[in-house]
């Protein structure tokens, strides 16, 4: 970001600051589910349900202060925490950075496979933005927003964070450099079951090959490339054929109880098809009806009474809004 | 194919052949540029120029009658003739099938990597099928027509039937069992130079190797994600920005002297991108105005003139009729 730049946006947030316009934003932010099936490390797509509660204040003085009042035990001092570590970042391209009060209501259970930590990241850049009088653009906010996946996971992915800020199904088509493509689809239902299960996503990362078969990979694009194309023209039935992982998912499904069962049995209940959510243990499924949406909830629910495996289920829709922002001038 | 199907496909030809309505049709078949770099394998798209012109006519008694009014050499035995062996797929789901008398005059050359026999195949079935009153579907067309590309090179490939058949461009999403998907895109002007250096087929497909990295994939796969999107979208910045193939190009583009050179001096006159036309040598650019396009055609001239290479350059645009059909009563 070049000085001049940033000169214009510390002006630009000045004047809001001092005149109290807006000194802290609550925002709800989504869950997202990574991947789509075939889209590994580079399809997204944004929930209503579950969301984070988080409330972002300006303090008086420098300074980042983060308080939970979830009962997951995550650091609060800002490098260890996600939300902390992308507020971080974005202040190092913010001159004479106000300090921030954050308050993380996190509903969204981390280890879910639902990017419980990309939507602290999002949920806290979208808010310091908003205060700081909406400065960086939204590419920004995702590049920001990646410094607390890396605190979470170790490295630096944007399947979560870009869907979880932009709102509806992302592509990342590259990383470096960063380019996110917004994908319009038709309405969709998505049900998802939460086995209460830990996998960590390092884990998930480590057990996949570093090589694939040439004839797996042009398979898997072709698949990609239909579910895009699926999406784009309303084709519910290419959607469904399309939704298919033949490199991902029969690696990491193996640590998913009951996965075979959930997939086979949604599917005969009318789902379109569906996979792993993220890197797990989270299983969504797409369907065209609600009616469809909660039968697979149905057939969700009986394979994991049946295993004695806790669990948690939604009946959602995409969110087209991504982090949302309310003012909050208490 | 059921034996009923089959019944009644033959009693919808016979009337067609014995009331004398149409016994020979003239057919263009069009060049096609399969791969469209990031999509190996699962992408292509039909081009005006250049184009096979055939003629087949029914003959009165069985039998498959091969004649080549070029120069090429090609043999004329229907089984090791690419268009006799389509033709010969598709007869054997025809009762009582008829004799044809094919001509082929090839202007698209072998060996080009613009889908010489692709042309051949799709154009026989398709004007054939017209002669049999239709009742083929056009994925039925793509399935016959696969038999002459293994002929050609020992692959039943789809990348260059498909859009030869359907036209515009085309995904074969899975090719066992096949599911073709046509693709929208906004106008766009294509370059072709074909060095005239022989690069087999069977040799391209052999120098690959069978194994690639999992984050080379990754790459690929957002790419095609990203063409699609920008096809569907009209955005051509984003297809030149997808136009990128970390996996085959880097290989493959060895066999074609000038090719980095071509690419790199196209791009700078303002082309969005572009590749190797199949498994070349042909080289084909995307561009949004005529006048880039023609602008690249002259410094594709300049790179073969420079290097004492024979070639032959095209300035086209994609064809959505795929194989045309033209009436032939004499």
């Amino acid at each position: 970001m070049k000085e001049e730049q940033l000169d214009k946006k510390i002006a630009s947030f000045a004047p809001l600051a001092a005149g109290g316009i807006s000194k802290g934003v609550k925002v709800f932010a989504p869950a997202t589910v990574a991947n789509l099936v075939c889209g590994f490390d580079v399809l997204g797509m944004a929930l209503h349900r579950p969301q984070d509660l988080m409330s972002v204040r300006l303090r008086d003085e420098p300074g980042i202060v983060i308080q939970h009042t979830d009962g997951y035990q995550l650091p609060v001092e800002p490098e260890k925490n996600v939300a902390g570590a992308a507020l971080l970042a974005m202040l190092e391209e913010v001159k004479e950075p106000p300090g921030f009060d954050i308050t993380i209501d996190k509903r969204i259970k981390p280890g879910s496979g639902l990017g419980s930590s990309a939507a602290s990241s999002a949920g806290v850049v979208v808010a310091a933005n908003h205060l700081l009088g909406n400065i960086f653009s939204n590419e920004d906010l995702v590049r920001f927003a990646m410094n607390g996946e890396k605190v979470a996971s170790g490295v630096k992915h944007a399947d979560n964070i870009a869907p979880a800020i932009y709102g509806g199904i992302t592509l990342i088509r590259s990383i470096f450099p960063l380019d996110i493509v917004q994908l319009s689809a038709p309405p969709l239902y998505v049900t998802v079951v939460h086995p209460q299960i830990e996998v960590r996503t390092s884990d998930a990362r480590q057990i996949l090959r570093k090589e694939v078969k040439l004839k797996d990979a042009i398979r898997q694009w072709g698949n990609i490339a239909g579910l895009v194309a699926g999406f784009m023209k309303n084709d519910y039935s290419l959607i469904g054929r399309s939704l298919e992982d033949v490199i991902i998912e029969p690696v990491r499904s193996m640590l998913i109880p009951g996965f075979d069962e959930v997939k086979k049995n949604s599917k005969e209940a009318g789902a379109l098809g569906g996979g792993i959510s993220g890197s797990g243990p989270s299983i969504f499924m797409l369907s065209r009806e609600e009616s469809t949406a909660q039968q697979v909830e149905y057939v969700m629910t009986e394979v994991y009474v049946k295993l004695g495996i806790d669990f948690k289920t939604y009946v959602t829709t995409i969110s087209y809004d991504g982090v949302k922002v309310l003012e909050d001038n208490e």
